[in-house]
């Protein structure tokens, strides 16, 4: 099933499937440009987040490898996810995945004027605080434990290597199912897709980006099945079927191409494939 | 300057000084306990939050190396800081101090029955979510570059390693100093008390108690000096002498002897200490 020679395929340079369509239904100028390349699973936790709560916004494609002046002007490293504000004067920026999510729900709580859409949140009302904590405890453990998880079973090359690896993502896995399931027991259960009534979460769009690729990438290259049980299934299955979310998904011919090279580990893949590969703190 | 023998001084477990106070004066039953040890700096964090937002809690010293049995009702792994909410039927427990941080800003905000003392914030207002978001970055910052730089900086034991880890928690500061900097030059100064006239930040309670250790535990067993620039040490000066974060502090020689397994590497410090000497993310 995996391929075992890298065929030295380039990532892509554009977004294909429902996400182009997306992308380009969102190309003229808005206040809010969002820095993004079409494979990175940062910049889709801002991209689903932006469509959830039915933000005006530009979708600007960026290679990463090769950034553009007008990205560079915002962000010395030329990171993306980033955020242009063209309500400043002189417009400002924003970087960090989870850091723009918050901006976001902060300025969808904040600003009436929103457009059209709709009101969401991802969060439970204040009223509810130790609801809210518990999806941030899942989001922690999604950025603390899943996402160093995912890199580490992809960028293995030898066989022990890849064993270890796809434990310790399975692990990670279990680790925020158990959390899900704490939710539930304890009876917060408007927020979150584990729950068949609960709405998407902060948290869902958190781990979003990295199941997907594992039911592609990691299939593909490693050979992977995500864990059984009907519950489990039974959340991906909403996950990944969510509007918003399907709106900032390309083909599968995408991702398998674009990760090819986290897969052979190349050298200089990317700062976040650096620190795996150093076991340092992920940029 | 700097002790060259372990001489297998044991840990606290008990508060001194201004936090010995402090934990006196909330040693009743309260419907929140805080479960901290006293030298423990992710437990600090919460215990200024507690503080500063003016809340009713209990503290309740834990020696984290032989944990309570009331702890580990609560939390199987028994860490701290732990808080433990008897408002509920059964209590609910929450770990992991920014969760615990995010949940008590949001009950301070939802609870207008909240004690005595303050109606503070750690946060600028909802109406300038860019402010917001420039205090969260800080504290992004904080997590994933100064907090895992200051164990690297302990726990080497070789001189090349120790010139390496002064070296990146130098730089670690200046990282967080540059986003001060930028959030004065865009004009957000009401938080932070890098500003003359800004309020103690959530970044600020993020980062105080390990640029407290520096200016003890990494002065007496490293030699290190806070870098140069008034400043900076004007800020550190705010910082350490805020009320709320006094009042947390016991007297040096805690920390000095607390921290001398870190300072000589001793196996199993902490869930910290092994996951910086295993190159693995922070627990």
């Amino acid at each position: 099933m995996s391929n075992r020679q890298d065929s030295g395929r380039p990532y892509h340079l554009e977004c294909t499937g429902a996400a182009q369509e997306t992308a380009k239904a969102h190309s003229n100028p808005e206040n809010i440009t969002l820095f993004g390349s079409c494979f990175c699973p940062f910049v889709q936790r801002v991209w689903v987040t932006l469509e959830h709560l039915g933000f005006d916004y530009k979708y600007y494609e960026v290679d990463p490898y090769k950034k553009p002046a007008e990205l560079l002007e915002l962000s010395p490293k030329g990171l993306v996810p980033a955020l242009r504000l063209d309500g400043y004067n002189p417009p400002r920026a924003l970087n960090e995945s989870t850091v723009i999510m918050d901006f976001l729900l902060d300025l969808a709580a904040s600003n009436t004027k929103r457009s059209s859409h709709t009101t969401e949140s991802l969060f439970p009302l204040l009223s509810d605080p130790y609801a809210r904590a518990l999806i941030r405890l899942q989001s922690d453990t999604v950025n603390r434990s899943l996402v160093p998880a995912f890199y580490r079973y992809l960028q293995a090359q030898d066989e022990e290597k890849q064993i270890e690896g796809a434990k310790g993502f399975v692990e990670a896995i279990d680790g925020l199912v158990k959390l899900f399931e704490r939710a539930e027991r304890e009876g917060c259960t408007s927020y979150g897709l584990w729950h068949e009534r609960g709405s998407l979460s902060y948290a869902d769009v958190m781990a979003g980006p990295w199941i997907f690729r594992a039911t592609n990438v990691l299939k593909h290259y490693r050979g992977f099945v995500l864990p059984e049980g009907a519950r489990f299934r039974a959340y991906v299955d909403r996950l990944l079927n969510h509007p918003a979310f399907k709106r900032t998904c390309s083909t599968e011919q995408l991702y398998l191409d674009s990760y090819e090279r986290y897969a052979f580990n190349r050298p200089n893949t990317s700062q976040v494939a650096n620190a795996i590969n150093a076991g340092t703190a992920l940029p």
